[in-house]
């Protein structure tokens, strides 16, 4: 069968609605820097809630992208990195994010014009 | 001030939430082929409801990615393209449906690891 992202019965679409969630994005990019404790992700993540932070990372975990290692200190330390395969995403995840702060101001624009009308 | 995708008060990360999502991406994707009808937008994105099309395509359009042209037909007919600025995204987000793509197959086997712990 050939791959069709706009099938939702296709795996590639999955995984599209998984690398294009906002959490994810910002959940990969702050990997990029490194290693991360959970309390490091969902202090540098603003405005997103333990639970959607929970959610994501586990999904990128069983996605393959991310690991999850756990040190038995107490209290228990969690970590998060990036796979290989999460790497392979990060020039795509770097790139978003590099066009929003470029095109910031031309979308600020075209909203207050669009807000004007 | 400087651009900081990761503050939520922060212009650069609404233009990240808007363009690293699931709808959006499938919508600029649907109109790299040039311009489409609502109609023919909803039947080619399984499994997008008609409020999620419609607030997508709105957010686009506020955006200044996609613009909105109504002819007076009956009955009317409404048509949707890509600006300048949205054709500026089609590398990224193609990129994001090509990576899907070539790597299903790894993000599924990581799934059977994780399901099968």
């Amino acid at each position: 069968m050939e791959s069709d992202v706009y099938s939702r019965k296709c795996g590639s679409r999955q995984v599209l609605d998984r690398i294009g969630d906002r959490w994810s994005v910002l959940v990969v990019l702050t990997l990029a820097e490194g290693t991360k404790r959970y309390g490091e992700l969902a202090q540098r993540i603003e405005g997103v809630s333990q639970k959607m932070l929970t959610q994501t990372l586990r999904a990128l975990e069983r996605d393959g992208l991310v690991t999850r290692t756990v040190y038995a200190s107490v209290p228990p330390r969690v970590d998060y990195a990036l796979t290989d395969l999460g790497r392979s995403l990060l020039d795509l995840v770097a790139g978003l994010g590099s066009w929003a702060t470029t095109h910031l101001a031309e979308v600020e624009a075209a909203r207050a014009r669009y807000d004007a009308r």
